[in-house]
């Protein structure tokens, strides 16, 4: 199955025209995507403090379709695509009440958190997110 | 000529991995377009309070080349790439002592501020825009 | 009972010294409030945007005891201590597994969203606001 | 002479209700704050990075007075009231057009940033601390 995680739209994620602000969109994004990695056994502070592995953006492709107002429940949906060497690559639906409000599509990638320099997945991880890629594809 | 912005990247623009957090990224990116639009004769407050002409994002995709470090120093480099009926094509240029750290193409579209239905770009919007996109292309 | 809401500190919310962002408490403080409002029947999108209603902060007074670290799980505690004309005074505690991290005085007034001049609680306002007061400091 | 910064308040910093969202005020604070030390010999990537200091806040009482709107300019005036040990006091004054928007009383301490425990001035920044303190409350 796919990975799903439910946001309401917040007061201090809107702006003053009313509709939701885009960079208070994708703060949410990381937040979800901190869940997704910790419901496959890479909870962020163990994984970036201690084993120093960060997962940096490097493409993000967003299409915004309708906008959201304050009070909308979003549903964050999130797909993993693609496993490479050291890259993941997303595709992450947001919807509110069954419709569109914006997708993206997101590249991350493995890297040394003291360095900022692409690694390989660790053995591990690589096990989990293809677990996941199979089993939420279907 | 393009429009430029220059911004410090803060302490509260990055993450414990000591580099920059991209949604505060984007956050910058649209105080940057605040002041474009400025530039062109159209600051906000009144296009959007008075005139009641929003502009939200509908497409946005980004690249990120290289890390930004808290002190860089950021320069905004905003071309206008295409006037349509009711969009704005953007590309944003981010890059820190010549460095390309990210890059954006951005399109926006005119809305009513009270409907959030596209509309028209004003005579005098559609100028400012046309004028800024035949000189900063030389 | 006293009103709380659980909040993981996520990445986002944490600065390069790896410890929370205090900007950032703030903006998980207002999403507790807002929570706390729809908990005693006035939902912010429909008390802000069909009655009219806002609820600006005047005072805040906040100490600040534990820095909080990425992976915390924040419990925030808020106890109403006050109900004025058009006042409202809260104390929040914010602990994690018994330990204070920070705590807050906060007054809020009710004023018109339209002009942001004080008015007077709406009387189904003041008696759930009345309600909790008395049931939440037995 | 007082420490003085100008901020434009942007559309990103303010609301659904068209003022300013405190937690992007108090972000705002952190950048003059962030700009007040690089005047005073200490730019924070390199007292964080290099030395190892950093200076948490652990009071801060704020007294909102008076709406900020989109568009406003506002002038931060930092004021330093007193040197401690390791402890700092500010008193800041946000105006707009001479109205005074809010002001807060600050006290940050000096921690080391690796173990967050508080620690003394070094003599240079505790030099040029007692400096400012002198020359700007003349």
């Amino acid at each position: 199955m796919a990975f799903t995680a439910v946001r309401p739209l917040r007061f201090g994620d809107c702006d003053p025209s009313g509709i939701a602000y885009f960079p208070s969109y994708l703060n949410l994004l990381v937040g979800v995507m901190e869940e997704f990695f910790a419901s496959i056994g890479s909870p962020w502070p163990v994984m970036m403090g201690e084993r120093r592995i960060s997962v940096p953006t490097v493409r993000l492709d967003i299409t915004f379709s309708h906008p959201g107002v304050h009070g909308d429940v979003l549903e964050f949906r999130v797909d993993v695509k693609r496993v490479g060497g050291s890259s993941l690559d997303f595709l992450h639906r947001i919807t509110c009440g069954g419709t569109l409000l914006w997708s993206a599509e997101q590249r991350v990638v493995a890297t040394d958190t003291d360095t900022h320099r692409a690694r390989p997945w660790p053995d591990d991880m690589r096990a989990a997110l293809e677990q996941h890629l199979e089993t939420s594809n279907v």
